[in-house]
């Protein structure tokens, strides 16, 4: 079948393009059902400056920032918020976050996104690591935490429509992490979606551009609270291993795949997991409410992403009640115990690392069920180890 | 009395209001008489981007930064400059300003208001402080000089009148310092003034919006230059206790309250007082030039802002010829050293700090007389103590 | 004879003068030739914001960025690319750039510019520096790569043309670097071109502008690729001395005037150089490609800058294939040892620092050899020392 595309280029440095405001309805996408792109850049307080690109697909609707490394900002399906509130009013412009800042935790000052990447250098916990500088030397280099693409802008952002039998909606965005000396990573991202449908895909390749092997991280930041987080909320994923991170996580071990009432003054718990998936890697996560009627299924593939984290944080609404779920190349330590774990990604001069991640959102008790009959189909015959203290190979 | 308000909202990212030009003269406010506000961004070198409230009430005017903490860059009362001449030529956005370079100090990169505040989390000089990160367990936190409020963007901005008897002008803002891991601090400012009057009134409210305690510093740190501050100029405040804070200080204590001619490579004297008040805890501090003819005086509430400092910075005109008047909740030591001597304030959940500080500008002999006189009462009976060395309590 | 001039001032901060866009023609010039001065503002990734001032005297044509410290990105002379090409997109707002990042290589986040100055209060390596503070004492001060001027913006810019019997295009910028305790340095550059001509000239101004003597550093980082920069292309310069910077450098003496083809992994190699000049203080450096059909000769004077550094960094086209011709005040070392070996300029209060630096583009044999007899001219009768070892003198 011949596919038909139209393409609108709202950013490309290269050819001095920019496009400060966009608006298509479905006559403009030539689409004969409800569905909508737009762009335009925000102001005042810390959002200032960002790039916003909205996409609704009839059904689905979310927003991508290319001022934010093409992160996810929130989405909405049939009215349900998806993604979080954080306590940071967002989406927060690069320039007003401090990476090194507060012990090297300053990326928090952005984070409100519903996904965002972390990495590509480097994610995980804030630290130092040994790195070659300009003269080939080691030198120690105090990495922040979750690494820089999340606050860099892309250079070139598109938005598309495939008419095909069913239409689809595409944002396209190019994201270098690179300066001379330093690793020359790509990240070139395709977010898209079927009109009509209850699904958004991911495409990302990480390049390495530069003519030497490069060390590579990426571990994407899924966040969710209400309504798919509420008191009795249940994480389903099939594994291999469970680890708490710590002993805070330890401590809340027997409850690590359910979800409290927002308390205040939460401490979070963090799991570390190993993904069981079919024999061609695919896998999945799914989180669903108390009610088993909204939920929403990360799928992916452990072959690109072999870890799994889960992180909760059950604050107050106002102080952050959320569940980060995590599949990355590897967990977000230092990236010395990463390495030393050997689960920091080598690419070699030119290569491709593709990732693809979609989540669906589930509205009914019967497509939460049905999704969780497909996470026990993976588990089916395999018993997960679950440690009751921290491993040595995860943490 | 019903009061009658009308209002502008400039600015509201929650519900996507920006307003980047706005021009009101006395018709459009419904005053008879003189009367401005307006509302502009700035363009090129360090000012690029930032947001200028302006507000002329006939005789006194002013300008507000939101895009700075809701600062107050400077004012003009009957031709008479209020404010100082910073080497950093202003105002400065904070996209230019790097806290944690240069040993800390980096906030001196953005400093050139009038009336800056120094907190939320945390103000005074940089250092490392324990704090709890993502975990919940103590790290080691550099905190940069004076903190973060002044270089954070008001995310709701509003200027309004009020037309009673005597009409008011008011611009209005409010300003997060949150993050998650992080203290959630709300700071809603109201700074107004009286139609043809001498006066603005600043009513802050600080609130702590997380559902646990959370640690709260602030300090007004007021600078004046000429023609306030002049040879022989003086300082006149009721106080309790008058300690140097170093050495330095130590050395120039006999002339502790007059400031000299610009003196090139001045270096800063620093003075701790403990303010002395009415029963009420309502106190004043009256700077004063040399004829005494000329006068601003700054009246707070000593259970409000307990602590005094005086900033004395007599270099050359051209590398800062300026005082600080600092009423404030606490000394501008690093933050752990005000812990110990239990100054950092705690906020419980939900709670509101409240303070109000009042700027008079005095342009006749009879006015900085009679407000020498306040002084002169609020001291009667008590005798300070001047420590000729820095207090242990204090430093 | 009497000069006219004509002025357009695009920015002006004292005076709130801003011009986004401007587009002078031989006609709004007052030139009977082909000639063109612009000035436009960039949009998207990390050129969101960057002010472009573009000069073209009818054969060479250069942009300039008031944004960055009036750095010159780029020229062309006759359709030859001048500058190179860096794994960073920019020209890069200041606002992406994070000096403290990367163990103080923050910088190179922003390095893509054909001539850098790097300064004005230090430059060299990153490293400790104990520097006075506010209270006089003296403190330990991370100071970043090469400094801040490149990435603080202009405050005023002008361009104009002085229509003599040869026409001269001019761009005028003023850039602070200062800060209250800090250092107050003022640059004010002219950078200017004949019509018509092969040249540009580089006027620089420094000026302490406080009342106590200042350290003040500055090297200009010339950066040129290919089609100056080839395999077999050379560095003529006259000397007196040359040493290997390290190890690696020494590795590679023999060839140190000599490049080779683009070479992927290459490690950069430094070579320190004290020129030799004209009884003057005038002496030149001289690049050209292999073939001596291309060449771009700096001129200047060694009383203003008495040290030359040659980078060295044959990487792949797409990891940074460029050579930088580094006259400079100093060596670019550490500032505490740079300052050890007598080489950073003390500027007395109000004393100017006055800078000439003259680019030439050479496009045919016969002025490559000329100018190569030049290079031989001033080199006659001086044995240049060679160290085959990093002298203590210059690392």
């Amino acid at each position: 079948m011949n596919e038909k595309i139209s393409q609108w280029v709202l950013t490309d440095t290269e050819r001095n393009i920019w496009v400060e405001t966009l608006e298509l309805g479905a006559a403009e996408l030539g689409i004969a059902a409800p569905a909508r792109i737009s762009k335009r850049v925000l102001h005042g307080g810390l959002q200032e400056g960002v790039e916003l690109v909205e996409v609704d697909n009839g059904a689905l609707s979310f927003s991508i920032l290319p001022t934010r490394g093409m992160g996810l900002w929130r989405g909405s399906y049939r009215g349900e918020f998806i993604g979080w509130r954080s306590p940071v009013r967002g989406p927060v412009h690069p320039q007003f976050v401090h990476a090194n800042e507060r012990g090297g935790l300053g990326w928090l000052q952005g984070f409100d996104e519903c996904i965002v990447r972390c990495g590509l250098e480097s994610n995980g916990a804030p630290g130092v690591d040994i790195l070659p500088g300009n003269t080939g030397e080691p030198m120690p280099v105090q990495l922040g935490l979750h690494g820089r693409i999340a606050n860099l802008p892309a250079h070139y952002v598109a938005v598309e429509v495939g008419r095909e039998a069913q239409p689809v909606l595409r944002v396209r965005g190019v994201v270098d992490e690179a300066a001379l000396f330093l690793p020359q990573l790509r990240l070139t991202s395709c977010i898209s979606t079927v009109l009509g449908s209850n699904a958004l895909l991911i495409t990302d390749e990480i390049e390495n551009r530069k003519p030497v092997p490069a060390e590579m991280q990426l571990l994407y930041h899924c966040n969710f609270g209400a309504p798919f987080m509420d008191a009795g909320a249940r994480l389903l994923l099939p594994r291999t291993t469970t680890a708490p991170r710590d002993a805070t996580a330890a401590a809340g071990l027997t409850q690590w795949d359910t979800y409290r009432e927002p308390t205040p003054g939460y401490i979070e718990q963090v799991y570390f997991h190993r993904p069981h998936s079919a024999p061609d890697g695919s896998t999945m996560a799914l989180l669903h409410n108390a009610a088993g009627t909204r939920g929403v299924a990360l799928r992916y593939n452990t072959r690109q992403l072999p870890c799994f984290t889960q992180w909760k944080q059950g604050g107050s609404l106002g102080e952050g009640y959320v569940t980060g779920l995590e599949p990355a190349t590897n967990y977000p330590n230092q990236r010395a115990t990463e390495r030393r774990h050997g689960r920091v990604v080598t690419l070699q001069p030119g290569e491709i690392y593709r990732v693809e991640l979609k989540m669906e959102v589930l509205l009914s008790a019967a497509e939460v069920h049905a999704a969780g009959r497909e996470v026990a189909a993976l588990q089916a015959g395999v018993t997960p180890q679950v440690s009751r203290l921290p491993l040595p190979d995860f943490s």
